[in-house]
């Protein structure tokens, strides 16, 4: 499918190697001549179907083999989406990192947990910096999201110029550091782009989004009127700013500091480190000195927005929490929205949370990092693309946008939706898709890096649907006696105590089915093990219209 | 617990069996001296920890245990969460349903499937009609909500008039019939309420529910702006009045009306037959008959506005359905919102039609069933109930609209949130909740009802999660040789072809364990079993950090 390197030597190849096809595992290749340079990383979370799944990698087999090309990774801000598969990735692909000062903080703590920070080339960069690599220039410019530290990108090739708006929206009046650098997006524009790979998320909202100092006011009025309990809020770790506001409020009001959550510890740790987080002293005080001020007098700042199962504040919920208890005395502020997937998760913990007597508080307490429909078209018209290239976002959201570049005069030929996998060819005077690529899902599993497939994931299905019943057996070398068995066994099918007919009468049809082969001479296992399944699958399927995975297993006796 | 009747003869209890802690599954019995009504029957749908579960009914053993007194069921409309569990529980509690007009016809569908129509009792009941029943007598009082004949309930007791909202809303422009009825609520009110038993799903929203007419409006905008191309909608089999006005819209604007599945067809035959659905002649057509009219001379009303995975739409939106084939000369519209849990399924549905280049309309073609704020506060205002017990709701549900009867005036302490199983006593002057009764959620699953528990459960989170590894081997009668195996297989745990070695280390484990016990002289299987499990559970933790469910099977060789 590809065209080979030689005949275009002179053209940019844009090549999305996931986050096209799902929410999360942003990856893209840029290539020109024998350069390539990657932007970003991430890594996607597990699909319901994926069962048992930990999370999920892109195949990087372009990367592979076009090893010598690759120059490096930039990465434009520190969410999981966007940095989360460098440790499986770097492992293969061994080439420099580049980031931002917060973004590389926490690409550092997941390098030191893999112990690959003795073998990770990395280098910090400001922004207005500008790295060369290979045939490629890239600056990095000022952008606000829900993290600090995020950038966009412009990348200077042989072939013009392509700004990356990374995951970004603009806030003139955010809590750390400067607003988004809109004059340096409108004289890179000014030069003339060539493309314009745009986030995508919320291009189905009109308007703007606020600022993150909105939220700031409403957790002001929110201390003043809870000022006679505790304070509990749940936010997400990475959003460093929210948890700034926080502590800002919580300084305010005289109230102690107390943060729970492995990773909400680990990023305000990380932040703090870096400067991108300012905490007053005496305001941080440890969860077991709680009991030391009166409820009226602390905040806990907690992992749990999302629902999560394990996190701090599920445990709290549920009543497993092992210092924090729920009564009354608490008002437990939700300061995030749900993500699509998460709303009965988020949705239960609100209620077990009620039933314990808290008051709960979940809306109007957080707003979005990423640009609506007038922060979108600011940037298409600060930055004139001659084409536009939606990016970061399901297929409905990357078409919205497109609605929105079709407005704002691109012309529709102009405007490329891509899938993972196509390149996207660009001269200065033209683009068009030219192939495809193998790209891919690879799923994570404990240790295992894509040792888990269809195959698996079908069987896992099925054990989870209806179980599984093993129908264990020995026959002698010949395969002409029954020396022991047939056991049969189940798990996840039915419980089993109290269905003794059902499983007596299971054996007999095993049984009777195990002679019937050995009486005809039957000496072939496979065909012996699939008659009993057929048989002992069809009483089962009769009986309690299920259909549990069936596993003869025929061990020979050596004697 | 409970107390004795004798001593408690005179008073009225309330007993939610179902409902209350869970979305689904409603059920109340309301008891006095030898009476007993059950209001509604309804079951819930499977949680995502029920794995492979098919739905849920509730556990009704206070019912079989107090059979005498059992005087009938009143099902108040017909949606599954108030009728689903009837066919179930009348095996056992086999007493006379009755009913509204569409609510029996679809409650006798399920009978039919069940093949229950000869063994059940049923009784159509007609708006302001009355039916005695022992010691109370029950009223059905007209309202309005997404299926066509959904009643309140007006239920004298000794005690006093407990009032039933049933699910409502107020629709005073309703598509079929007559708007609720509510000089009647009024009548009542004026006797004198002792309690009311108030719809909560909508309490946290301000405001009225806006009148299913406004969707007919939005559809004949929706339909003069998408001339040109097929019209296809998805929503609620059971919302007869939705359908009503997509056909009343197709009728309009010439188009000719395929209902396509199983679900839809199969209600709106019922309504039909039953006159609570008006369809013009040679409007409908087979779906065979669809390539005889033009695109834009056609619309689909289809089942799967859920993201449902098995249903008419999700099968257009992936390509295998066999009928129907979705592009750019389609426009498909929801007519509905997702219920919570289903967000993610509708989206990927939504992406699938978008990337075929069909059109897809997803907002505001879909009103609620039920009452916002405005209407409960109308309707306690009409009421003035001395007890208020708010129903049908997640906790946060029945919080929000315990405030709001707080802000009409009704005391704190009259107000009661009960719990499934709660006794709520009640006499002319007083109420308490004086103890519980014996709840559950009963699990079905194919034929089975109640023979999949926690331990199955368990298991099948277990299997889906990491698989199985089975060991197969035989000994001899003194368990003292090993005499076949042991043979491994594994299922769901990775993918063997691939993991040579693994599986190889693996036999040599166990091998070594069963090795060991028997030159130990080890007689008891279950300590070699146990051995064999930690030995190679350990040895697969360390290598996958996986925990796959490990089951050895030990067979006796008889000879």
């Amino acid at each position: 499918m590809e065209n080979s390197d030689q005949k275009r030597s002179s053209t940019l190849r844009i090549i999305p190697l996931g986050g096209l096809e799902q929410i999360g595992m942003n990856i893209t290749a840029f290539e020109y001549d024998d350069s390539i340079i990657v932007v970003d990383c991430g890594l996607a979370f597990p699909e319901n179907d994926m069962l048992g799944i930990d999370l999920v990698i892109p195949d990087v087999t372009y990367l592979k083999d076009n090893i010598k090309k690759v120059k490096g990774f930039i990465i434009t801000h520190g969410h999981e989406d966007h940095i989360g598969a460098l440790p499986y990735i770097l492992k293969d692909i061994n080439v420099p990192v580049y980031a931002t000062r917060l973004t590389m903080g926490i690409i550092e703590n997941k390098l030191t947990e893999h112990e690959m920070m003795n073998v990770t080339r990395r280098k910090e960069v400001t922004f207005g910096q500008s790295i060369n690599l290979g045939q490629f220039r890239i600056e990095f410019i000022r952008t606000n999201h829900s993290i600090v530290d995020a950038a966009a990108l412009a990348i200077y090739s042989p072939a013009g110029i392509v700004v990356h708006t990374g995951d970004f929206k603009v806030d003139y009046t955010p809590v750390f550091g400067d607003s988004i650098d809109l004059q340096r997006f409108a004289e890179i524009g000014k030069k003339g782009v060539l493309a314009l790979m745009c986030d995508s998320t919320n291009a189905e909202r009109e308007g703007f989004t606020p600022s993150e100092k909105t939220v700031g006011k409403n957790l002001i009025d929110l201390f003043e009127e809870h000022a006679d309990t505790r304070i509990i809020i749940a936010t997400f770790a990475s959003n460093v700013d929210r948890v700034q506001q926080i502590i800002n409020t919580a300084y305010r009001f005289n109230r102690k500091v107390v943060v729970e959550g492995r990773s909400m510890v680990s990023i305000i740790d990380t932040a703090r480190k870096l400067e991108r987080l300012n905490v007053p002293d005496n305001t941080l005080i440890d969860i077991d000195e709680l009991k030391n001020y009166p409820s009226e007098r602390t905040v806990v700042i907690t992992t749990g927005s999302q629902g999560e199962s394990m996190a701090a504040l599920s445990r709290m919920a549920e009543g497993s929490h092992r210092k924090i208890h729920i009564g009354p005395d608490d008002t437990v502020i939700f300061s995030s929205h749900p993500i699509p997937g998460n709303e009965k998760a988020v949705t239960n913990v609100i209620n077990e949370l009620l039933k314990k007597g808290a008051d709960v508080i979940f809306q109007d307490v957080h707003v979005s990092g990423h640009a609506c429909q007038e922060e979108i078209k600011l940037i298409y018209s600060l930055v004139k693309p001659k084409y536009a290239i939606p990016v970061h976002g399901e297929y409905k959201h990357l078409k919205a946008q497109a609605k929105l570049a079709e407005e704002l005069g691109i012309s529709k030929e102009n405007i490329f939706i891509l899938r993972s996998g196509e390149i996207l060819e660009l001269t200065e005077n033209t683009a068009e898709t030219v192939g495809k690529v193998h790209v891919g899902a690879i799923m994570v599993d404990g240790l295992g890096v894509g040792d888990v497939g269809s195959v698996v994931l079908r069987d896992r299905q099925r054990l989870a649907d209806d179980g599984i019943i093993i129908v264990a057996l020995s026959l002698d070398k010949s395969s002409s006696y029954l020396m022991g068995g047939p056991d049969i066994v189940s798990r996840g099918f039915v419980y089993v105590k109290e269905a003794d007919d059902l499983m007596e009468e299971a054996s007999n049809v095993v049984l009777e089915a195990v002679e019937d082969c050995l009486q005809r001479g039957v000496k072939d296992w496979n065909k012996i093990r699939s008659q009993i399944r057929d048989s002992l699958g069809g009483y089962v399927w009769k009986m309690t219209n299920r259909r549990p995975m069936i596993l003869p297993i025929i061990t020979e006796v050596s004697e």
